[in-house]
């Protein structure tokens, strides 16, 4: 578990969260946190959550599932809204898709970030990835910057947290290369926007994990061989 | 209701957020918002937050109540855990008090700023007080500059939302003076942090409220008389 040094990790249980994970316990004792907002896979997500901490050995008091379904509530994505239909993959598209969830990530942050602050943490990991993803505003270092500024300035003078965004400028394949290496549990990962059974293989979401998969030259372990 | 620019106005039902709602009615369209995050007197401060909207004719899909219940699971705060007790007044005490929920603000601002980009609002109003806040570090304007610049960087880049904070200079007897200019319903309004029937008259905000309406040269209108 590393140090005594703690962080917060956010952990959607895809793919990049879990690779941020595996990072992050090389260094610190971690606490896990994953958000249910309404997303249409939310309780498989939530499986994912909770077998990759159980594949670490993260104790429950070290797990907080919190609920920002206020994220649904508003609406505008078609991650939440099933009056939206989830689009079909379109990678070269340069618009921000309507899987876009307004501000999400500062929603995840402002309760990591409550959450550090509580437990004395020195850093929050969110596996947010810059190239690949699909153009959302939030999934920029830029933005991770200005967070980490607003936490400085919004909790005690004794807090110093550090936002880590380990991955974000990796390529995807760059991504499994390293979870590979790290031992990290991709089998346990779940990264389709629509299906909770077997991916849907045309949401962006997959394609983006097939095509990932594909250049790493790896076998993806959540499909059959 | 002013010109077509909107707002998403942030309304606890207290007296600073009630004057922050007639303030923003003077030139916006607004739709507000009411956090529970399982702090002691919630039903009390959303009957408040109700009967202020009805006040106003603000209709119910201007209004949206949202669910912040990790604050309180977070804890570390008398305000959310009932083994820690609401202490009693102490108004010269530069400590940050035991009633501060961590980073408390920024939660429910990141759920303001995702409402407002989705309903393409210009502003979103906090009535927070940099002077009587009992130095809780996310009451400071330089906090919501920082919010600010996060929202901005964070957001579809059409989208531009200022963080308005129009009482944060003013005394609480300032805030009361101009809530009856402003003809402000405070006889709705709600600030007791340990009773939900009558105000307790011995925590900090029932101390502060019973300053500043004595300050003001003011009866207040949820006493009797």
């Amino acid at each position: 578990m590393g140090t005594g040094k703690k962080a917060v990790v956010l952990l959607s249980g895809g793919l990049d969260s879990c690779v941020t994970l595996s990072l992050a316990l090389q260094d610190y004792q971690v606490a896990i946190m994953h958000a249910n907002y309404g997303q249409r896979t939310e309780d498989r997500e939530l499986e994912a959550f909770n077998t990759i901490a159980d594949f670490y050995n993260i104790t429950t008091d070290h797990r907080l599932v919190i609920d920002q379904r206020h994220l649904a509530e508003i609406g505008g994505s078609a991650l939440t809204r099933s009056d939206i239909p989830v689009p079909e993959a379109d990678l070269d598209s340069d618009e921000i898709p309507s899987t876009y969830v307004p501000f999400r990530n500062a929603n995840l942050l402002s309760a990591a970030a409550a959450w550090a602050e509580e437990l004395g943490a020195a850093a929050i990991f969110i596996g947010a990835v810059e190239e690949d993803s699909s153009g959302y505003p939030d999934c920029r270092r830029a933005f991770y910057d200005a967070f980490e500024t607003a936490i400085d300035v919004g909790t005690r003078s004794e807090t110093k947290i550090k936002i880590i965004t380990p991955i974000i400028n990796l390529s995807k394949a760059k991504i499994i290369t390293k979870g590979f290496e790290l031992k990290s549990p991709l089998h346990l990962t779940w990264s389709c926007y629509l299906n909770a059974d077997t991916p849907c293989a045309r949401c962006d979401s997959c394609a983006l994990r097939e095509r990932a998969f594909r250049e790493a030259n790896a076998h993806d372990p959540i499909l059959a061989s």
